[in-house]
């Protein structure tokens, strides 16, 4: 029964579409019969190596319902209970998952300002002291996010120096890699090159943004230091019972390439809007256009001109930032629709 | 990509079960376009119309990935933070939940013996004291489960009379519905009779037991008990992106007779299996079958012997008790043969 | 100024009386002057060696404001985010913390029934199980009190046979010592006798209850086990900034022989005022008088007839259960009045 | 027995200090006798009329141990599970409790950069948004310190416009008054002034940095909107058993002009101390010396040269600037001896 109507889209979120045709015939497939619940099926078991084959044998996938449990376990496994992270004050940690890393978790967050969304050695210097000081909440995990919340990207080499200095002050890296696959896909290498092999300890797999009904994996490249997630998943009422279909899901996206066709396509209409808009009077990026992400001012009256048809949300809404994403299933015509009303909003 | 038997069927637990196909249908007409993400879409609005002709006008449905999640969340919110809960020493959130209850929810749960999974006025005031002591957590919740985890079933007369005692006492009613459909239909009687008639302020609404891919929901009956659900479900980490497929599922099985055939389908498996056994020598059953568990005591050796073929689990090793599961999927041969081998292994 | 009648005592509980002399002086002798806070002073560095000096080169001792505190902030540190603990039911961390242990430390609390508030190697396999397994949350430590909340005494075998066992089951074990002082005036060994070399991994060392103002401390006997004492104190509030005062007393009582001859008085007390009760119709004593604790069931009337001169607490209302417990200031004359007050009302 | 030099003071903090004689004087006059434990003994109700004289009749008193331990359990008794806190960046609540209003109070923190330690109605709308928006933890509450913890004073008018504007927000005003005697000293007015006349709703009444042993309370103003403080106060491990002794010191305080003549001391050595140094070549005031902490950069070497013999601590390293707290205890020889010391390595 359908309620909607399925020719409609926007550009408010990569969650507002749907799954992709692949992901909705591997749980198909995955159906019938019994399976051990609770990851003990052949489901999870496959995608152990398909996630050893991106990011190394040592690397253990943990399937989750979604990006707040992953990230929230993820850092609990790898802090003691004094422990605290240092992260970007745009995180999705910080200001999109309701507090649960603090009410659940239980962690204290050092929230860096930065100008692109991205830490660096020198930000994460700004709160990265006190060791030893129990007075202090213990800042002992660094987690950075790739592709960022602003649309923007680190490099391998800076994720590396960035993970090299947090190891130096005896911190674990945590990566939320919500959008890994956009960033993947952005700079033409494997994952493993800005995350197992730039010194990352565990990540964030997404799943849900790229084409998935809703699927996310803590992914431990050092297992040691990831104690107890199998527990923690748990207690934080993560555990799936039906599990096979969660990792039917990651198996359909990271098997093969859907991954990257469908975060390489965002990617490509996200670049396509924007150059569709340079130029246009009025209208400013405010960041570099380096995933599916786009950020930019509109003049005034533009945004609520254009928001019907296509829908998307402010970002500061006193300064008349806006963000548009693109999904796996944005459309060329959709782009050009959109920019063409942008334009013509914007008298351009 | 298939990678199991899609033939093979067991009796270890109703999640083992897949997808019914009519929820897999309604998944896919779900997708394909946008819709506003985290429960503003048009499905989790129509679900709240379907939950409403089962509980009343007055019911509010939160969708929710799993039980445990929705259990905590429902207690944490009909509670202060010195609550407790009194409960059934068997019940699920006391003993399967990995002390999500205590961990994220941060209330102390007191565990009643009983002996068939249920309680009543005079176990409930067992632990049911100390109000207003501040050295007591103050158990200001009571939560039960319908059909038990014993496979057993709360008349709607029993629960109308614990639930009258528990209002009296100033307590809230919670009931863990995982298994709601099987009440119902094992019952006879509409939903309503045995929740909100009968006293119930919230409970969890099961779907993944009984055929859905991974839904529930909590259901308020009181809403203005149930405060800030909404932003606990958030904080919990339970609150889904594409909500529309959770809500999709649910209204597949709720709004149509899905839940009552799957469910009836499911009980009477049970009732079959349990009939075809009964009087075998050495075969004691350890608790009524009113609902989809059948709860037996077996020979030596017999529990062994079997489960290669249809899978099981122990529920008192040392007592050689053993439950067995049915399922939506559950088909007439798979318990006539099961049977067949218990009987021969038992020298029956 | 006086606000109170200092020349009335009661049997209500040992912490209804007040500052035994030698603390307050020890508290003086602290004062003037600038001592370094939270626990860089000259008196928390002598408080070591003292601590030592009782239970081995290796002890390690954390000075906390409360027994709840200390409790909680103990089992926490030696147990993972999933852990849970066994207790006895009658156990203070489980009805006497308002929930504290859930609420504050996340910790599942397993309580098993005991006759006489003790666990043995058998009552502790009562919960002891389910090791690796997810969905149970771990049972990890286990927590005895001595001398118990009933006033009976653990004898150092008992509590060796029941550490090894858990032990051998993977467990730490944490004895609450809130009364550790009558235990071991009672039993007339040292403390070592039943903590250290029975087993015991860390302990509460109490102080108010035998004649401090207010102060307990965390006794690590295994520092390699009690991961972060120093920072869970802090993240637990239980950090005192004038910590020299809290450890002058402690050193007051456990430098010399005040903790002996306190807890042997109370005890004494005790003794007496059950010996000059055997016997009387209807009064029955429901268990062994073996610290300062006396627990006995009156004649219908007697408990509310005597109240009002000497206050006393019911322990089970229904059962006309009472409680008496004697202090390091309770006078012979106190126990001899109250004693025949009672005979009187019993009509003895 | 004396383990320290009682003549030997610095200016490291206000909790180096020991307990003021009078406040010794009357634990000893509360000493002896029985007394109800928790808090129902007549120091404590006594109390409750010393706080009324003072904060208005509807006032009520919960005498803490800690100052962390008032904080947090004020803020938990005013939010909701969701609900977020903004405050200073420099609040002690945000950089010196380890983390406890997040690990224990399940509540973050937006922490907002000021210049003075002093929120503003625009500084509150930094973070004073987003109401309404599950994603974002709930900003219900707004604490500010008094005096701050940059010695620096709101005038009751800051404090008024402030909580009116919160007010508006529909958020609850907590005041961290751990050095509420210095402020009401400083400004000359009474405590009302600038609490309970200026709107807000509940603090932490400082006892232990104004010549306490250790006893702090949170003073609630309207009980009304600070629900279970009881209950709070016992599940966070703030409930002393002896409670007489926490109402006795802060009676000692309160109940005359203790608490007046101590800060005021304090005070007037800051100001001193200040006085003595302005002009120095080198050294540079970096906050306005309105209570009782100066705020300092020093000449290189100079900290290192004088710090051996006057303790104190660095207050921003990199910067060379340093903080020097005065107490009830400092003595003019202190200051000017002291003063000399600076000036003399300052080469002034």
């Amino acid at each position: 029964m359908q309620l909607h109507d399925p020719a409609r889209r926007g550009f408010a979120s990569d969650n507002y579409s749907g799954v992709h045709a692949e992901v909705l015939a591997a749980i198909a497939a995955a159906n019938d019969g019994h399976q051990s619940s609770y990851g003990n099926d052949a489901y999870t078991a496959r995608l152990q190596q398909v996630v050893q084959g991106h990011f190394g044998d040592r690397a253990e996938a943990f399937p989750m319902f979604n990006g707040t449990g992953a990230n929230v376990t993820a850092l609990q496994s790898v802090l003691p209970r004094w422990g605290a992270v240092v992260c970007a004050k745009t995180a999705h940690i910080n200001v999109d998952e309701g507090g649960a890393p603090e009410k659940v978790g239980g962690l204290k967050l050092y929230a860096v300002p930065t100008p692109d969304g991205k830490l660096t050695p020198e930000l994460l210097d700004v709160e990265a002291f006190g060791f030893d000081d129990e007075h202090r909440a213990q800042p002992l995990a660094v987690s950075i996010t790739q592709s960022t919340e602003l649309g923007t990207l680190y490099s391998p080499d800076e994720i590396a120096a960035l993970a090299a200095h947090a190891h130096e002050l005896g911190m674990t890296v945590h990566l939320d890699g919500a959008r890994l696959s956009n960033a993947a896909a952005a700079l033409g290498v494997p994952f493993a090159a800005f995350t197992t092999d730039a010194g990352v300890d565990l990540l964030t797999l997404g799943g849900t943004k790229n084409g998935a009904l809703g699927a996310e994996a803590i992914v431990a490249l050092d297992p040691d230091k990831a104690a107890g997630l199998r527990f923690l998943r748990k207690t934080n009422m993560q555990l799936a019972s039906k599990m096979r279909f969660l990792s039917a899901q990651l198996i359909a996206l990271y098997e093969g390439d859907l991954w990257l066709r469908n975060a390489g396509h965002a990617n490509a209409m996200a670049a396509r809007l924007r150059s569709s808009l340079e130029g246009v009077p009025g209208v400013e990026f405010t960041q570099p256009t380096q995933a599916n992400g786009v950020f930019v001012r509109l003049p005034a009256g533009v945004a609520d001109a254009v928001r019907e048809q296509f829908f998307f949300y402010d970002w500061d809404g006193a300064a008349r930032e806006v963000r548009w994403m693109c999904s796996f299933d944005t459309a060329e015509e959709d782009v050009d629709a959109f920019a063409a009303l942008i334009r013509q909003a914007s008298g351009g």
